[in-house]
Order: C-alpha cells, then sequence, then structure tokens
C-alpha cells in the first residue's frame, strides 16, 4: 500500500505492506485522514517519530472480527497495554507504555490502511459524513476540557487561538452553556465562530484591555507568546486550560500562577463518544474548518500547506474517493 | 520605635515614628514576629520592596476601636481596598490594589509597632501561646491548600521540601486524612514528622523511585529542582499544588502537564481561622519548628541565620519580653 512515512529527516511517499489484524486489532480501509498541527511538530522532531504519520482519520474495516468489518469506524489513538493500572481504570490514553497512532510506537492513517485495537473503534453513525467525522478527534480534544473543569451556563470564557482547535474549542464550550468568546489574529477563522453566534475579538483590540478578565481560559495558540497572555487574561482563582505543548516550553515565569492562586489544567486527547453524539446531532460545525483536500500522493504538500498562516484544516484523500481539485 | 528597614540595598535598624491608627486601622504593639523566606527574597530585589520588613507576627493592640484594644492579636497581611469585587466577595487577599504587609506598600512587623485594618485582625485564644500564634500566617498558607482542594480520606500525597513551610503542609494535610510522605534533605527536620507519626523519605532514597508515584504531590522546596521533581512525581491526572514563585521561573518545560494532564494549583496566602483553631486545639505541633530567637536590635543577623541551610523558622522578639540567650 501506499503510506506517507516519516524517516526523522524525509516525508515521502512509500510502498508499505499493508497492516495484517493481529488479535484484538482491526485493519482500516482509510478514507480521509486530517492533518494536525502534531504533525507538522513530529516533521520538526517531536516525540522522534519514524513510521507513518496521522492520527486523524474516518474509514471503513477491511478485516478483523466480523461484527467490525465493513463498518465506516473513527478510532482513538492511544493504544494500552490493557493490563496496567490505568488501563484497567479505562484510562488507557495515560497507560505508560501506551503507543499512539502516527505519534509514539505505532504507524499512523496517512496512508490507505491502518491497524488500532477493536476496543479503541467507534461506529460512525449514518448521519455523520465522512468529512465531518474525520473531525473526531481533534473534536474530543476539545470535548476532554468538559471531563477536566465544570463549565456552568453563562459563565464567561476566553479561547485565545483561532486556529482549527480553538474554533472547535469554541464551539465546544459554547455548546455547553458558556459565554465564550474567541480572541485571534485571523478575520476569515473568526467569521465562521461570529456566524454561529460565538463572539469574537482581534488580538489587537483585545490586548492591553485583558487583564485578569476570565474566570476560564483556554490556551490554543501554541505559542508561548498565547501562554503569556493566558496568564495575563486569568482572573485570580480562575482556571487556565492548557491544550498545547509547545505553548509552555522555554523562559516561564509561572509567579503569577501562585501570586493569582491560578489553577492551570493540562488538556491531550479526549473522549470520542460526546465527539461523535455532537456531529451526530450537527451541534458542532465542522466542514467550515475544512481549508483543503489532497490525495494521499500529494499528502506532503497538504502537510505544507497545513502549516501556512490561517489555514485551518486540511484532509487527505487516501481512498481516492472524493473531489481532490 | 525601632524598626528593621529594608531601603532597596541595606537593612537597618532604625527609629522610625509609631504608627498611627487611622480609622478602620488598630496599631498592635508587636510581641513576637517570624522571618519568612519571602522576607529573604525581598532582601535579595522581590517585589521591589522598600520600607519595615516583616508580616508574621502576634501582638497586642495598643490603639484603635476600644473593643479591640488591649487584645492579643495575630493580622491577615493583603489590605484589600475593601470595594472592588474581589474585595466585596471577601477575596481581598486577590485586590487588584491591594497593599501587602511588609511585602507590598505597607510597613512591617520587624518593629514595635505595626499598623493593620481591623478587619484584618484575629483574636489569639488563651491556649494559644505566642511562640504558637506567630505561626499562624504560614499554617494558613499550608491551610490554603484544602480550600483549593478536595483532600480525600487516607490519600496518598507527596510533599517535596522539609523546609519551614514544608513541615507545616505536611501536618495539615496527615491532618485532614491524608496519608503524607514527605520528601526532604534534613534529617533533623524529616525528624520532626517521623515523631509526629508522618512518613518521610530523604530525597536520596527518594529520587529515581518517584516517577509518577503520587496523585497529589505540593512542591514546598522554592527551587526550580523541587518543581521538576514535583512533575515527574505526580501521577497522570493527578494535581500539583505550587506554594513558592521562585520555584517556578526560569527555563521550564510544561509540556509534561499537557501530556499528563496534570492539574497545577498555584497557592498562596491563607485563611487564619482554621489556622488558629488547629493551634488552639494542638493538631499542629509547631515549637518543633523554631530555630532561634533573636532581640529587634539583632533581627538583621536574624535573617542572615535563617537563610542557613536546614535552620527552619527564627523568632524576633520585637518587645524584648523574651529569652533571646
Amino acid at each position: 500500500m501506499r503510506a506517507l512515512v516519516f524517516d526523522g529527516t524525509m516525508l515521502t511517499l512509500k510502498e508499505r505492506p499493508r497492516p495484517v489484524a493481529e488479535e484484538g486489532y482491526a485493519v482500516i480501509r482509510v478514507e480521509i485522514a486530517g492533518i494536525c498541527n502534531t504533525d507538522l511538530e513530529i516533521k520538526e522532531g517531536y516525540m522522534g517519530f519514524r513510521g507513518i504519520l496521522g492520527h486523524e482519520f474516518v474509514g471503513t474495516v477491511a478485516s478483523g472480527p466480523a461484527s467490525w468489518t465493513g463498518r465506516r469506524v473513527v478510532s482513538e489513538i492511544n493504544f494500552g497495554c490493557g493490563e496496567c493500572e490505568e488501563c484497567l481504570l479505562n484510562e488507557s490514553r495515560h497507560c505508560a507504555t501506551r503507543r499512539v497512532m502516527g505519534i509514539l510506537d505505532a504507524d499512523g492513517a496517512f496512508a490507505e490502511y491502518v491497524a488500532a485495537p477493536v476496543r479503541n473503534l467507534h461506529a460512525v453513525p449514518d448521519e455523520v459524513k465522512s468529512q465531518e467525522a474525520v473531525f473526531c478527534e481533534p473534536l474530543a480534544a476539545a470535548f476532554e476540557i468538559l471531563e477536566q473543569i465544570t463549565v456552568q451556563n453563562g459563565q464567561g470564557c476566553t479561547v485565545i487561538g483561532d486556529g482549527k482547535l480553538g474554533l472547535l474549542i469554541a464551539q465546544v464550550l459554547a455548546d455547553a452553556g458558556a459565554r465564550v468568546c474567541c480572541v485571534g489574529r485571523h478575520a476569515a477563522n473568526l467569521a465562521i465562530l461570529t456566524n454561529l453566534g460565538i463572539e469574537t475579538t482581534t488580538l489587537d483590540a483585545w490586548s492591553g484591555n485583558h487583564a485578569n478578565s476570565s474566570d476560564l481560559v483556554v490556551e490554543a495558540t501554541g505559542r508561548a507568546e498565547g501562554f503569556r497572555l493566558a496568564v495575563e487574561a486569568t482572573r485570580p482563582r480562575g482556571t487556565l486550560v492548557l491544550k498545547s505543548t509547545l505553548a509552555a516550553s522555554g523562559e516561564i515565569d509561572l509567579a503569577p500562577l501562585v501570586i493569582d492562586e491560578i489553577r492551570l489544567v493540562g488538556s491531550r486527547c479526549g473522549p470520542f463518544t460526546p465527539a461523535l453524539r455532537a456531529l451526530k446531532e450537527h451541534r458542532i460545525a465542522v466542514e467550515p474548518l475544512v481549508s483543503g483536500l489532497f490525495p494521499l500522493a500529494r499528502a506532503d504538500e497538504g502537510l505544507s500547506h497545513a502549516g501556512t498562516r490561517g489555514v485551518r484544516k486540511v484532509l487527505v484523500d487516501c481512498a481516492g474517493t472524493h473531489d481532490t481539485r
């Protein structure tokens, strides 16, 4: 099969053996995959990953248990050992020896086929188009915030960042009843939220006017500067949700967290079930987030495009069944 | 009156006018004051403070409202404006225009007299000796943790640091029902906890054996290395309480907080009421923490002593009524 392989330096479309469904696994014919910022970071050396990239996808089970074969599915990306305390508590996302699809020791979805544990699969309801279902993994990451903190109806909330993750988070929090304001740099991206009735503001208008302004702030820029602004914007005793590993390294002063007694919540992968339900019920608009669709043969071009300023979600047509003009 | 004054460079015993009790304020004859690490940091430039140092004390009201005069008191150190949203919510510790005794725009307690708002005062019960009451402010800071997180009976908890704050925090968490282990470098300090039935371990024995080991970790070393160890020791989805501004600046990698979805809770000043109650009920042992008592005339020597490795709480006898041999 064809697959986009990262060898530590180069990203190349290669012929690779099609995966075989081992005990407990299914092999899925990938229909569409999505490009995440993590893919771009891996290209820069993050996680030291080598192999087939990609961890957001929708496809159809080609082999594995009969009950799953032929089903359209999405898959959670953390492959737990199934035996440790975390796995037994159904916290396999935090299994210490987990593999992670396209990120850590497991081949990913920028390929014609991908393997995943059957217990990671979720059937996609008929009401959800494949172009929507491919958003399930990042949307689940947005829903993870609701697993970690209580959002009260009408509660003010500031989402910093109008990239693809910020646009999903703003919608999820608004759907949960929060009074969301999304701060961003890209008029076209903010307009997507405005059209959905969610308040937005440009970074320029917001800066200098934001100190200690919000009980709940979500950092979704993935930049150190975004983290600094997020700390500033959080009210004393407020909560700051950190969605990106990149935003929080380097020269950082955490003293304001102590002085203002801020609660900082690291947040990563999330639950697929509420994400799929929200897609089924059309409570979250994901299609306006699509900035491009590339055939698998040009997936590397898709990655370059995804790294361009203001570009939102770039998809990869792995089955050649979509219109990728 | 005599007072220990910091002018930005030097710490000098000087003659200063005795404070006058303005509307809403009391003037307290200071009996004993305690030296905090924050005092040592201020000497190094922290907060840019100029004036009389000291924010931990017990004394007797000399002037102010008649109902308070003659009472033995301790005082909360944050002087709120009394009018902002935070103050009206009884959160004057987070008033944006607060003054802080001996730390920010308000003279402190290394003096014969100190002024404080009447609403900040707490009468000291007769059962509490002055040498114990002087611990009320740092003990309140330890109790602050219980205001911020729920500690479950029998819950494992690691306190990193066996300095004076670590020894108070370990006791407060144990008193709340947690199964505490305190990690430290100083055998004599750890022995204080061992004698109280609290588990301890040396840093050497603990290191290399601590990764992801605890659901609740409190950083009480005030050092960047302590923060790094604390992050390592926190289990996925666990809670890390940060008690020191100094521990958390410089080159810091917060990516593990995101990957392990750790909740980081900044924690500062706390409630005096549960601290005084605990002292009254002898649930927290503070007298073993005293490492020395210096007369006000030699308070600067006391500060130097307090900065010595392994030294715990150093007190200053501001009234000349204690035995300071």
